[in-house]
Order: C-alpha cells, then structure tokens, then sequence
C-alpha cells in the first residue's frame, strides 16, 4: 500500500491537432519543463488532448441531423447536429430526459451525451471520445517509456456524471500498464476476518486524483501521479466497464 | 488551481473505540509521527473510524430479524440480522436482487447495504454509517484546527460501488471547511467558450486520492491531502446529494 502519493501536473502542453503524437506532445512538455517519467509512473492524459490528436472531432456543419435529433433538440433548446452525434456515437439509450441523454457508447461507457463535448474544442466542432481508448493508452505508454527509458502506466481519463450525487469526477476510460481493479477478496482486515466484496477501482481514483491538479479551464491535459507503483502491471480500462447483465441500473 | 498535491497517510492510529474523540485519535498519531496539520490541509478520515468511536456498531445477536430480512437472507445466504441492520438503516429499496440490496440511507446516500458493513469491526458487530456525517466532519474540524493552530478542511469517506463501472471508489459523506463543489459554469475553456455543464466533485475526487494511501487492510484510515487550498472554505456533505427530483435512477 502506497502511503505516500504525489500528483502533478505537466505544464505546458500544446494545443493538439489531428495527426499529433499525443505521446510526443505531452514528452516534449515533460522535458521542458525540466522534468522527467520515472519508474512506475502514472501518467494521466485528458482524453480531450488525446481525441484532438486522433482526429476524434466533429464538424457540426457536416452532420445531417435525422428527425429523431432535430425534435428531441428542439424540444429541449439543444443542438440538433450536437444531438445527431451524440445519437450516432450510443449504442444503446439508457435515459433521455429532461434534456440530458445518457446513453451506452459503442465501447460500453454509460455516460452523459455519449461522451460528446463542446468544451475546450473550436467553435463548430464537437469532439467524440477515442475510438479505442485502451489502445490510446498503449500507443502513449510506448511513447513515453522509449523518451525516458521507464516503466510507466497511463491511463486515458474523462469527467463522468454519476447517479444519486452531484458533480463529475475523472474515470480512467483507457488504461494501460496498470492493474485498475484492486481485488482485495481474500485478504483479511485488522480482525483476521476477510474481506468479501472489496474490489477498489484504482484507476478510477488514480484519474480523480489527477484531475484536481489538471482543471478543465488551464489547458494542463496531463498529470502524473508518483507513489503508486503498487498497481503497475497489466491491465485494460475495459476491466473496469461492468457487464451488462451484471448491472442494475439499465 | 492546484498544480500540485501531496496525500500521505497518517500512520498509528489506533483502533477507536466508543467515547474516544475520532479528532484527539488522529491528532495524537500525527504528533507522535512527528508531523503536523497545516493551513488548507484536508483530512480525509474513513467512516468506520468514526463510526466505531461514535458507537454506530451494532451487535448482532441483540437484533431481531423481520420476517422480510429473514426471507431474503435464505434466500441469498446472507446473515439475516445483518440484513436487518441493512433494512433499519433504510429509509427506501432502490434495488434488491441478486443478493444485492441498494438501498436510500435515512442520511439521503444511495449505497449497497444502506452502508452497513462487518469488516474491520469485531466479529459479531457491524458498523452502521454515522448519524450526521457533516456534524462528525465538523467536530473533527474543531479538535485538529485547535491542536495544530490551523484552519484545515475535513472529510469523512466511505467507499461506494457505481452503477456501469466495477470496483467502489472512496467518496465524501461528511464536509468540513471545504467547498466539495467546484462549480466551472461561467469560467471560460481556452477558445473563450463558456464550460456549461461542468461542476467538479472535488470532495469525492479528494477523499479518492486520500483512498490510495489509506488502504482498507493496513489500518491506515486517515489521510491528509496537502495542496487542495483552492477549495477550502463553506461547505457541506450534503451539498454531494442529488435530490431525488433531479435525479433519473432512483
């Protein structure tokens, strides 16, 4: 158990265009900001830098709403091309009230809009989240671990709503090099008495942490989290997406 | 915004029991650490530590299981006094199945087994969740400010299952000197686009970071998080809690 933790954020990182390497951005700023990845390592990354990079970003003149779009964004004073996207990027609704739609996305997150943003994107243009969130992640491990010669994990992170209490808090989306779920079943607490369904979401916390050193306003899409090299290993954020017939509330 | 947080556990605090001040515990352990609390640090502390020094542990054998709670522990090889405690401390089932009950504390939190919980208790007791999570959250405030002549924030946490994704995350009950909310709507991205639908749970990414050095095996429930100053200041655990009207999954 780590008792030490220490999260910081990397400053200095470009605004990414399609094409962009977002390994290579975010190593570039490391180094000159005269930092450096050390061993065990985790590296947080918005998945907005990351969607930017991979082209994962829409232009809303181009998006033909279909009617389903344009009457659910009318009766709800929302974007009808925003809506079409959000629509096109579920694969499955689970809860379109109110104006909020909260659907499955094709890689099976359940989120607010499909996870389809606006903020921090060019006017005119949503973006989408990556395509393979998991192999985002592996692509940027790679990069970083050749730049400074370490060991490090990622994990690709975005703000998620959630049920019953308010606000958002960062959810690792794509992770790798890093076992996101710590199963403590088996291990027994201070009585000698096991624990039976204490499974941690690691990763999820990892994400959380970093979010507060990255802001969603300062343009600082990566951060790094030291002290946590007991969860390096292997893993996938996939893990960390419950199964359908395993959940309850859709 | 912060671009910089340190989290590090409180080491040797000992097992609390009922009468002890959950704040004279932890402020003792940090003294005897050789460390101190500083101006805007927030402490995060695990309910079960709370709980048992508030006395909100039940003992088993001196509950009386309904016939509803007797029904479903057959059913689901659970205990059934336990599952007495569980509906007690329920004031409505969102879901039961599966062996599974989530359920509406009297508190307002939505969590499996209204947040009743045997492990890291004697056996034979389990731990119900505290009365008043903000009123323990301010207590604790008012001990380890006057110990450490410093005005601290405070959290009291407990880990939570989601919906869709696997695994609990640590999550805010209590509040103390913190705003848990940290509302972006209004401020500007980088293309001068107002954010409009992004309000941070800062309190529960806070008590997550705080999770990953405490550790649910190692008797370790205390944390500081040092860095968070930003959102230091009024506020509440309640603040955290989606009113039922606003909300689309219960």
């Amino acid at each position: 158990m780590a008792t030490e933790l220490h999260v910081f954020a990397v400053p200095g990182i470009p605004e990414a265009k399609g094409g962009d390497e977002p390994g290579v951005l975010i190593a570039d700023a490391i180094e000159r900001a005269g930092l450096a990845l050390a061993d065990d390592d985790v590296l947080v990354v918005a998945q907005k830098l990351v969607s930017k990079a991979e082209g994962a970003i829409v232009a809303l003149a181009d998006v033909r709403p279909s009617a389903q779009a344009r009457e659910w964004a009318e009766a709800h004073g929302r974007d009808a091309a925003t809506t079409e996207v959000v629509l096109r990027e579920s694969r499955r609704i689970v809860r379109m009230e109110r104006g909020v739609i909260i659907s499955e996305t094709r890689h099976g997150f359940i989120c607010a809009n499909a996870g389809v943003d606006s903020s921090n994107v060019a006017p005119g243009y949503v973006a989408i989240l990556p395509r393979d969130p998991d192999g985002s992640a592996n692509r940027l491990r790679e990069v970083v671990e050749r730049r400074f010669s370490c060991r490090v994990a990622v994990i690709v992170a975005d703000t998620f709503g959630r049920p019953w209490r308010e606000g958002v808090v960062n959810v690792a989306l794509g992770v790798s090099g890093l076992r996101p779920l710590d199963d403590l079943r088996g291990r027994a607490d201070r009585h000698g008495r096991l624990l039976h369904s204490t499974i941690v979401a690691v990763a999820d916390e990892i994400a959380s942490a970093a979010e507060l050193v990255m802001g969603k306003t300062c343009g600082l899409p990566a951060a790094v989290v030291r002290g946590a090299g007991q969860w390096t290993g292997r893993g996938t954020g996939a893990e960390l997406r419950r199964p359908a017939a395993m959940d309850m509330f859709r």
